[in-house]
């Protein structure tokens, strides 16, 4: 499993992902789900992969192949808008359904696979997008500021009480790190090392990314502090009368 | 879709269970979904049910029908441990799959059920189980003392982070209806009005069963406290550094 979120504030981009990948309990590995396209200064495209490796990591080396192919069409180094890059990874989704599509249908695998598709080019606005198994895709937008893909159920709650569009970056870092913290104790196929990306509005280049150990003493910190800080809110809350019985 | 949660605590139980069903988004209705067994100061036997509702009313309706038919036989008023009560519940899952099961596969439509029972019958502690669309189940223990069906994720954390099975009920009952909120947040096709059912040990007798609207005042100064407590927590926690770009 995995948990990969990607949130747009008007300050620019905050995308994390997990590390964990398992092909069934005894399988357990750490692999990154956090791909980085970059041209300092000029454009920078994170992907953030969920669903079956094999097709994920097939779609991002399509990707990269791309970009030195000599067959020329467009790529993630050349395209001119973000919107043209979802196109161009939902084509490269397509291939790899295309390729493996019937093999996995015969073997009784679905053909699951998302990924989050963050940054900015230069003359545009950062923006975000999910493409989907089959290709297609869906934006963010400034009233619902952010995505998810894999195990997105538990960090969800705290993400819609605490994200807007104009959260300041160092705050949407927190809530991304407490989201993962409630994802991480609920389901273990969702681990740390955590991998937070900040794409700055403008900056236009991959130079605020971290990875968070479990014992990291920041993401330490902040876990134990909210977790002691519900249970004193929890504790603070009156009891309905009705329920002393 | 629908969210019910029951937990088993030393002092008793403390059931709950969302009103709201759905065929489609433009067939939405409210149904209970809390059936109550009662021999009072003798047992006391709750059911709450999820999935497809004409399965879940044809199984409480024989569990009903049972209680009055010449045939003989275990029915939910003359068992005499609740283990057999899960049976008897789990049986006529089987016969309504018997008969029904055939036919919904048929038009594609799944199988789908699952009902927590829960209760106590003089002689026995309280006990917790759920029943799956096979018929078969399992009991809460001490250990992991709560069973929750449906859209079971978005409330799951703070369950995970407050309830022990020493609790207190009323403190049970304040988490719950964290849950509750949490849940009908996240997922529309699960709303008020929540029932909410306590079971003190020994009592044997239902009688502490609450409806709570979304206006409900109890609810509404719970929720609103939790919402502005979160965000005080959530502000008092420190900035990582390397977050503030």
């Amino acid at each position: 499993m995995t948990y990969c979120v990607g949130i747009l504030l008007e300050q620019g981009l905050v995308l994390a992902s997990d590390t964990r990948t398992n092909a069934g309990v005894d399988q357990v590995a750490i692999t990154p789900k956090m791909h980085v396209f970059e041209v300092p200064g000029e454009r920078v495209i994170v992907l953030l992969t969920a669903g079956n490796l094999a097709i994920t990591q097939s779609v991002v080396n399509l990707c990269r192949e791309q970009l030195t192919s000599d067959e020329g069409g467009p790529h993630l180094h050349n395209v001119s808008s973000l919107f043209e890059a979802a196109s161009v990874v939902g084509s490269a989704m397509r291939s790899v359904h295309q390729r493996d599509g019937e093999s996995l249908k015969a073997h009784g695998i679905d053909f699951s696979a998302s990924i989050l598709l963050a940054g900015q080019i230069r003359g545009e606005k950062p923006r975000l997008f999910n493409i989907y198994a089959a290709g297609n895709f869906i934006e963010a937008t400034a009233d619902t500021p952010y995505l998810q893909i894999g195990e997105t159920k538990y960090g969800k709650p705290i993400i819609d009480r605490v994200i807007k569009h104009h959260t300041a970056i160092a705050d949407a870092v927190k809530c991304v790190l407490i989201s993962f913290d409630s994802t991480i104790r609920s389901n273990i196929s969702v681990a740390c090392p955590i991998d937070v990306m900040i794409l700055p509005k403008d900056k236009l280049r991959a130079d605020h990314r971290h990875r968070l150990t479990e014992n990291d003493p920041d993401y330490a910190r902040l876990r134990q502090g909210w977790g002691e800080g519900l249970k004193t809110v929890f504790s603070s809350l009156p009891d309905p009368q009705w329920s002393r019985v």
